[in-house]
């Protein structure tokens, strides 16, 4: 099998929704990554951060209102917190799995950060959920406290914050760096912490950057052959959850532009994927995309299942 | 001059006491630091946390008594955190200082774990105090809880965490990949997130290691040619305060000992400074230790001021 460069973007599924959680998921995560990195493949991983930033940003405001008095801290440092919160557990889980099976390959998480635009329309209408669901009532009393709630498929209610387009991701070097010399990176986590450009400087913005998006502009700055988009189910459909749902095998630019003008894809949910898959491949020749979920990645980079994107 | 592999040890004052005064100390920090990148010399930058990781596991104490009902966040997550929070401003104001002065070389932090030993004196006789003040009551519950508990000079009850010696640095391997990269890493911030290792499994620990010897384990294991410990002050100095106060240039392990037999090197401040720069030059010939402020880093590494410490 030819060996690759892979981005690879977990799921929430992949972390659990809290620290006891995150402690277990990151074991079956860490088998089904190892599993990949055993067929020599070079190996980068992204992961999602919605609970955990959610669930820090909120600690430190309801800390500030207590005797801590911890001042306030800008959503772009609790992303940075949620990074090493994230990371260290992930870390070390792939660390322990290597080492289990006999790999001598060194693994880190790299802070990284993420360049968005200051001018992108998402800062206007905020729309990305973290942290918590609540219902409609809590919701309410959120929402007199000055926070954006917004009803999410179904599940209830959440915060949401602004979601730019990332345009750039500052760490791409070290990323670089580290496959180059045979190790594994976990890079651009939560997204990576939103920053704009003012010359020289980078300011942090009060945003959350979508993952997928991140991993699609990480996968092609470091030239990556494959984006795997992880996430709860084994292949995008159409028409999903109807009698004629139809499990896809591949999609390519024109039909899916076809299928999100028809509303087959959920916003907030596997449109972003799909959105993000057709960027990566779009951004030079040879390069694919590929959604399917956790357990079936390494059948799924060998082209045995998942839904392939292709240019 | 010979350009040399050093490990830098950043002092409490290179960072300040909040998130405020971090961004602002941060960029005088930058300033020296890339002083000595500009001369050539291969740089890993540590920092402490003392402040920062208190205040975060105060911050999430607190908020688990509110509303917000924070889960109990392990020491060593705490300490994870922090390397997020203080890396992501450090790495950014190298970076903009490198980019003034037209020099292109990443800047990135590692997320950074330090075995201790789990039979390490040292948590039988937890003394570092962290985190919030508590009443006796309180205090009790904390202890039935789990947590070590110290009554704190009169002011209340305080949970205390051992600091344990480093025996290695898991992401050593990272950090020289980097450097061998032409990259500059911060690594093992807040000295590194205290695990024990069990099998192939490192467990995080309640603990928080000392940074300058998280430093001088870090330069040892990655060859290092010298450890700069940046402190408040430019030079060692035996009988400190005193009338016959004297300043010294160099110091050799015998001299040293002697010194600290004499109880001249305050503990928690100068005297694990002084034994983290003993340690690393006991640990490979042709190494040097130098202990100066911040603002002499680059006269200090040209021989021009600082305490030198030799074997």
């Amino acid at each position: 099998m030819k060996q690759e460069r892979i981005v690879i973007a977990l799921g929430g599924n992949a972390l659990g929704d809290n620290l006891v959680e995150q402690m277990e998921a990151v074991k079956g995560t860490a088998q089904a990554i190892v599993d990949l990195i055993e067929e020599g493949h070079e190996i980068v991983i992204v992961h999602g951060n919605g609970p955990q930033v959610g669930m820090i940003n909120l600690a430190l405001e309801a800390a500030g209102k207590t005797e801590a008095k911890t001042p306030p801290i800008p959503m772009s440092v609790c992303v940075a917190m949620s990074q090493g919160y994230i990371g260290y557990d992930l870390q070390n889980a792939l660390r322990e799995e290597l080492a289990n099976r006999g790999i001598n390959k060194p693994v880190a998480t790299i802070v990284s950060q993420t360049v968005v635009d200051a001018n992108d329309p998402a800062f206007k209408d905020p729309a990305k959920p973290i942290g918590a669901f609540y219902s409609e009532a809590e919701a309410k009393e959120m929402e007199a406290k000055g926070y954006t709630m917004k009803e999410d498929a179904g599940r209830g209610y959440r915060r949401v914050v602004a979601s730019p387009k990332p345009v750039d991701i500052v760490e791409k070097d070290t990323v670089d760096a580290l496959l180059k010399a045979g190790q594994i990176p976990i890079a651009v986590g939560g997204g990576g912490i939103p920053v704009c450009k003012d010359g020289n400087s980078l300011h942090g913005a009060s945003a959350v950057v979508d993952k997928d998006f991140a991993s699609a502009k990480l996968a092609e700055m470091i030239g990556a052959d494959a984006l795997i988009i992880l996430t709860a189910v084994e292949k995008v459909a159409i028409n999903y959850g109807k009698p004629d749902e139809k499990w896809l095998e591949q999609l390519d630019q024109e039909t899916a532009k076809q299928y999100i003008a028809e509303g087959h894809f959920a916003p907030g949910s596997m449109l972003p994927k799909v959105q993000a898959a057709l960027a990566f491949v779009a951004s030079g020749p040879e390069r694919r995309s590929l959604i399917t979920m956790l357990s079936k990645a390494k059948e799924g980079i060998a082209g045995k299942t998942g839904t392939v994107i292709v240019n």
